[in-house]
């Protein structure tokens, strides 16, 4: 594989993997924090320095960021996640060099202006605005608070109204000066790009920047819990989730083909039931997130409020049954289902650098196709099983609900199905 | 370039794109047919039909389907549109042959089983369910009822609760006989695929399939008017809409332009003034659909109840202004976005099927990026201005608006501001 990896002075990493014969790019810089090294009054400063990387820095207002990129045709994003935050450009493989100049730029020079941060302020207090108005935003902020209720890691990325108001541009600097530190970044880049320059631009832009910052974040802690809200929306927005498996851990990769056994696509065991037997919903997923030292494994469902009764017992059995008869053949649907979206992944710039940036965060370096083909392969359907018990029998769960909920089953009757 | 198009003896075109370096290939068969070709009776029946595709054959069950493609981590997908089908798949190179047998088999022998259909009906209730629970689908619908009124364009897609009950196996196949003939049917491949072994199955699968069926559908009416529902949503969303240009007409790319350069990207014109000078919304953006006959200028704009007053003037004044200032630097910039854009699609296999099948049924033949780009390239200023002009002083636009509405302008005042 034609990947390549170097590491600064200052801990910082470039990794690239050039696809020569392309006429474009995707590169990005990509940083460990995120909500969960926020303190309680920083709540929401990691996405406002997000969105305020891009309100000017000593050299460029907002209007010159927003000009410079989309006038070669480029596009400049980021997002930030509970463990990260991401800063990418998508463009031709000639304006590779001016993506760079433009992301190192608001990255390190930022000036935070008192104006520009209160119209900010306010874009954002919209942004909350409009997930509000999403049950499906609404129930995750639910269950995430039910998940790990009082923790960093339990509360909206976006902060509230009352918080957001209430950073300065000195605050915003204290968190960056504490959280974008050389061993927690990475610039990743794909398609038409030159690793040498890449490496040689990040250490004239990032090499002073200082090694260590914060601690790790506190260890999270799994409590479970219900939260229901009576709403009068047409269907009932469900969640229920357990404690999942770190990225790190032994179960990680288990507990990930559980979720896609579970309901993971349209042969997935609770898509046939839920929505191809019983036509209860339009929507019906599970999931498992990893973080550093935690995981939620978790099933989403929306139906109408004739049809939560039903709607619960069946995912809840589902669930059960599940640990007891997951076959081989499942498992190896899967992991082709794994290799095939990672094949995928190699072809397309943006996945690619995405892919790489987190495999660095995760694991601390890139990890090849065959490596993490020859990982999952390892996981059979004895594996799965077993991780699946543990999941289910852990403890007390999550159950978060919006719209018409009068029919979900009490919480006592949810925790005791998931006794052994 | 390498794509080969290929026309059966009934009309079906056979395009492909080949990209042998790639390990994976996207397919797909899309229809000209949709929502706009059903009568008031079947309303809905455009997506119904797609989803009963699904649903069973004479040879493979609903789960068949499912777990074929995915055991080799292949994925199929399909979307219904006011105008188009299409059904789609993503998969390794190896399983380009599966593909389209599933495909294939799904378009021609679907059995629409009346158990099936009953389970079918019960999951669309639940997506309208979900759709009403989303203010920005619910703000979309009511738009396009205000655009044109009492006509199949102007109806959801997905159809009522009502329509959806009330179709049979046979309604479905009648609509399915008029509808999916050969000349309004291609079959578009990119990535890894051999353009004659793709000719030779789709012969053996759709040659029998006669020419021609319904005529074109009556022409679209565009009327414009008001439409507002005051709930208790966080935010107002908004939609203005004025008559756009059918993607055949000579106005087509000048509207297209004149959408990006209003709002099309962050450095937009409304993006510019309404979320970065202003910090009115999170997302503000402009957008121009072309029809066959027809098109949609529009913007949408979310904002909460005490800025919304603000908000709609500043949009209009935006669009006023417009028509008089835009300059060739502008329309530079969206040249340049348009071309990377289309230079990106060409290295994705995904991208690439859709947009040769969009090319071949919207003007009759793949459209090279040579020619594209010299269409674009004909574009200047005064031409972006004047269509501007045309498109905004043309008659009374269409307003909708779900939310905290009440600061909303009156329908007059917004109406007299298009006046020239």
């Amino acid at each position: 594989m034609a990947v390549k990896s170097t590491t600064l002075d200052n801990g910082m990493t470039v990794l690239t993997h050039a696809m020569p014969h392309l006429e474009s790019a995707a590169l990005g810089i990509w940083v460990k924090s995120g909500s969960r090294w926020e303190t309680l009054s920083e709540h929401g400063i990691s996405h406002l320095l997000e969105h305020m990387a891009f309100k000017g820095t000593t050299t460029r207002s907002a209007r010159d960021i927003a000009e410079q990129i989309e006038h070669v045709g480029g596009e400049l994003n980021a997002a930030t996640s509970i463990e990260h935050t991401g800063y990418f450009a998508r463009v031709l493989k000639d304006d590779v060099s001016l993506a760079t100049d433009i992301l190192s730029d608001i990255m390190r020079n930022a000036v935070f202006d008192a104006t520009e941060l209160a119209r900010e302020q306010r874009v954002i207090i919209q942004e909350i605005g409009a997930a509000h108005d999403d049950p499906q935003d609404q129930v995750f902020d639910l269950f995430q608070e039910a998940l790990f209720p009082d923790q960093s890691i339990g509360r909206p990325i976006l902060g509230t109204v009352e918080s957001v108001q209430s950073f300065d541009a000195d605050q915003i600097r204290a968190y960056m000066d504490r959280n974008y530190v050389g061993k927690r970044m990475v610039l990743a880049a794909s398609g038409h790009v030159d690793h040498d320059e890449l490496v040689d631009i990040s250490a004239e832009r990032f090499g002073d920047l200082k090694s260590e910052g914060d601690a790790e974040p506190v260890p999270a802690k799994f409590v479970g819990g219900d939260r229901r809200q009576q709403s009068d929306h047409e269907q009932a927005h469900i969640i229920l989730g357990m404690e999942g498996r770190a990225y790190n851990s032994d179960g990680f990769y288990a507990a990930q083909i559980l979720a896609s056994i579970l309901g993971g696509g349209m042969s997935s065991r609770l898509f046939q039931e839920v929505r191809e037997r019983r036509g209860l919903c339009y929507s019906v997923y599970a999931f498992h997130w990893a973080f550093a030292d935690s995981g939620v494994f978790g099933v989403s469902a929306a139906t109408g409020a004739d049809d939560v009764a039903e709607l619960v017992p069946v995912i809840l059995e589902e669930l059960r049954n599940a640990a007891d008869t997951i076959t081989e053949d499942e498992v190896i649907r899967v992991r082709n289902q794994i290799r095939a979206g990672l094949l995928m992944s190699l072809e397309s710039p943006s996945s690619r650098a995405g892919q790489l940036a987190r495999q660095q965060i995760l694991w601390g370096r890139p990890i090849s196709l065959a490596e993490t083909t020859e990982r999952i392969n390892r996981i059979d359907a004895a594996r799965v099983k077993k991780i699946a018990h543990e999941i289910f029998e852990a403890g007390p769960p999550a159950v978060a609900g919006i719209g018409p909920v009068k029919g979900l089953p009490a919480y006592d009757s949810i925790v005791k199905h998931f006794r052994p």
